[in-house]
Formats: structure tokens, sequence, C-alpha cells
């Protein structure tokens, strides 16, 4: 079979990514748009939602490790763990490595996403079998805003900021988000590239002041999302994200995140005043 | 004018990044290559060499900032630079910033690319009427091959490590590199991107130990170079780069180098281990 070049459809980009895809193993076109998996000589397998790539096999651990880890190791002893978007099942397989975990429930508003990583994504897909783990084919918004108490860590592994995720984005989310964490919960969500979307990312650090004792950002380089630099911002109720250490957890291993990875992920002083001030 | 999509081809890259150029402004196929200027909306102007992106001016202060500043702050009191490559005079500006500089040397190979930066690219060809200037049309391995315990800081600002560009990363060429710096002199030179290339960085790291004490690798977020996660590795005579603390220098602006950028930017020694060990 020839190959054949895949070129990003990603209104937020600048630049147009183009892959050149080896053989596209599966299509479908769902109620919440196009879920295909394609096959890359050098990536891997890739899932791509709607033309945006999503995830590469190739390069997967260092958004989902991030995205987990750092507030896993941030909170005391996190147990109840809420995962908004994430169908892939890699941000899953990152938190249910903490022992600590009870409960993860995982709330994907498109089944097929779940069902796509289950047939095609094996080494991401993992965890949706674990005992611990409740998938809930629901919108994460709604389920947020009927939860009280519930949750020590939530975490949003969505796509771009419009369509299903633009509601996970709005000041009443990230207060009904306050409201569904526990007394030292930490709030954790995927914002965007600081080279091409600062505005954005700006917009929801101060959506986060508004409800949040400690607010952050750290980041990490993704070389297959448009700007790179990646970024997570981060609300914490009682835990300063800055200046606690992160804890010394046992029997987990990551290819990426380390203490020391943990630590230096954190924008630095300057560019907090130039980027974000 | 219609605006065209120009897909950048890199042999080094498994992304193909695409632009959609408003106007090309100049062309011109020289003996070292096809140097070319494109008007972009959200980039500016953009160098490109041989279908390669070198430049934006919308970005290219993270690559000349970081490549100059920190070891231009790290070293006791840079007198004489060497720039090897950087035609384009982003590398001299930066260089220059710093007062304590007597003279900085270019040794660019191809006149055709201070040429079209002086014409096309006047936010960063400042530095070519300053009288410390002193630009030579020459192969930079030659002139380094040449000079004896002459410079205090040498920088390789080239391109991708094929053609002219090879001859910058051999083992004689790092050995003659320490014998034309002084005793406390320091090198940098740009090693693309630890997502694409690790073997690359590796093979230059471990070179650059036989003939450093010290070596080191930092790196700095390029939305324009694939790959991103840029390198810049270093070997230096006598100061420990990671262990020295930048000097306060004042009277330099810059846009994103700062002292606590500098401090952060050095490789965790977590991933050193993993992908440099």
């Amino acid at each position: 079979m020839s190959s054949t070049v895949f070129t990003e459809n990603d209104p937020f980009s600048p630049i147009r990514y183009g892959y050149t895809i080896k053989k596209m193993l599966y299509s479908h076109k769902g109620p919440f748009g196009e879920i295909a998996i394609a096959e890359h000589d050098y990536f891997g397998r890739m899932l791509i939602l709607d033309g945006v790539v999503q995830l590469t096999e190739w390069d997967e651990h260092f958004y989902h490790e991030m995205l987990a880890h750092v507030p896993m190791h941030m909170h005391p002893g996190p147990k109840h763990i809420l995962i908004i978007g994430g169908g892939d099942g890699g941000t899953l397989r990152e938190v249910l490595k903490h022992k600590s975990v009870v409960r993860a429930t995982m709330a994907e508003i498109d089944r097929g996403v779940i069902d796509a990583a289950t047939r095609f994504l094996p080494s991401l897909s993992t965890g949706f079998s674990d005992p611990r783990t409740k998938v809930q084919i629901t919108d994460g918004a709604k389920l947020v805003a009927d939860s009280r108490n519930a949750f020590d860590v939530v975490l949003v592994d969505c796509t771009d900021p419009i369509g299903p995720a633009l509601s996970l984005f709005s000041d009443q989310f990230f207060s009904d988000v306050h409201a569904a964490l526990k007394p030292d919960g930490i709030f954790v969500a995927q914002t965007e590239s600081l080279h091409f979307h600062v505005d954005f990312v700006k917009e929801v650090q101060n959506k986060l002041k508004e409800n949040f004792t400690f607010v952050d950002l750290y980041t990490v380089p993704i070389a297959t999302y448009a700007g790179n630099w990646w970024t997570f911002s981060i609300g914490s109720k009682t835990v300063s994200p800055r200046k606690t250490a992160p804890r010394k957890v046992s029997g987990i291993t990551t290819r990426y995140y380390a203490r020391d990875v943990h630590r230096n992920s954190f924008l630095v002083p300057s560019l907090c005043r130039k980027l974000l001030g």
C-alpha cells in the first residue's frame, strides 16, 4: 500500500503539520466528530480527531505523564480522581500507577474514542480493565456540576477549546470544579501552547485565580502538538504547587516525568511576569 | 497577490511543516544553496535556506538570545568573540549587547546570507555596522584551525549538520576550537532537537567530552524548528556551566533570556542520564 501525506487541519496553528501516513487503520464519523487511527513509520500509531493529531505512540508519554504525575505527586494522598476526556486511556494509565488511588472516574463524552483506543492503542488503554476504574459516558462539565467534595484530583484531558471542549474552560466550570474538589484538592487542565496561544493561557490563569488559592503553570515540550511548549494550568486549594516538593512515591516507572523534571517544569518567574502578567 | 503554501524540505524531520506565505520577497540560488526571504502574516519575515526555515522575525529571539547570552553571562569578562555562521546577524546583535566585547568576529561562508539579511531583516542585521564587528567571508572551521588562544567565547550558529555545516561537528573541529579558545574559554553550538535528533546530540556531547573539562546541554522551546526542544551543547575549559551563577550584566534588554531562564535551561539530571547517558 502506498503512503499518503496527511496534513493536520488545526485552526489554532499558524503552521500546518504534515505526516506521511503508512496506513489508515480506522476512520469513523460519530456524533462528536471523526475518529481516525493512522500508522506512521516514525510515530507509530496516531489518534486523530477531526483532522487534528491527539497523540502518537512515540511521544504520548510526555503529555500524559506530566498531566497526571505533577498533581498526583503534589497531593498528600490522592485517592479519588476524576479525568474529564482522556478517552484514549493515557492519563488513566498514569493515574493508576499510584497505589493510593481507590477510584479513578473517567468522564468521556465520546464512547467512540474509548472503543478505538481499546482496539488500536493497547499501550494506552491498559487502565480500562482495572477494578478501580469507573468509566462514565457523559459530559464532564455536568458530572462536575453534580459533584460536591468528591475528588482529590480533577484532570482535564481534552481536545482544543472548541466544540465539546469549550464548556471545560468557562467561569462556571472552574467554580464547579472547586466545589467538586475536597478541601486539599488539586485541578489541572491542558491549556495549549505558550508560543501560539498565550492569550488563552492567560485567560484560563485569570479565571482560575477567581476560584483557587494557588494558581500556577507548568510546561512540557511536545513535538507533535503545534507550537509545542505545551502548558498545564493548575489550581490548588491548599497545596502550593511551586513550593511543595514532589512526594517520593515508590514503584512508579515513567519515561519523562521525574522529581527534577517536576520541579523544573514550572514557568520561571521572569516569564510568568512577561507572558502572563 | 494570492498566498501560497510553502512546505519545508527538512530531511531531518519526520513532520513536514507548512506555511501559508503571503509573498516571496527574495530568492537567489548561490554557490552554497538557495537563499529566500518570505513574508508571513503571523511570523513576519522568514529566512529560508535550501527549503528549510532558519528563522522567523516572530520567534528568532528565543534561539539567538539563548545561544549568545548563556555563555556570555557565564564567562567572567567576554571580550573576544567568534561567531561561526550566523549570517543573519541575530547572534551578533545579542553578543554586542555586552559592553565587555572588544571584537566580535563573524566567520560566515555565504556572503549572500549577510546581504539578504542586511536588505530584508533590519531587526536582525543591526550589528554589521558596529565598529567592534569584523566580518570574514570564510569557512569557520579553517579560521578556527588557524587561531590559537584567541577567543573568550566561540559560538556555532549554523544550518542543519549536512553540507557546509558538517565540518563544524567533527573531532578535528572540536579539538581546534579548544586550541583557539583562551584558558577560560567557552564554546557553544546549536545541536538540533532532543525529540528528533537525540543520537546526534549524544554524539556531539561525547566528542566534546574528549576535549573540554566541562560539557553540558541546555534547551529552549522553538515553535518553528522541527522537533522544537532545541539544544545547545556547551564545552567549557574552567567555568562550570551548571554551577556558575549567571553574572549580573547591566543594560541588557532581552525578550526571553533572563537569569532564571538561564538557570532553568540546563537539562535536568534524570533526563541527562536517560537521554544522553
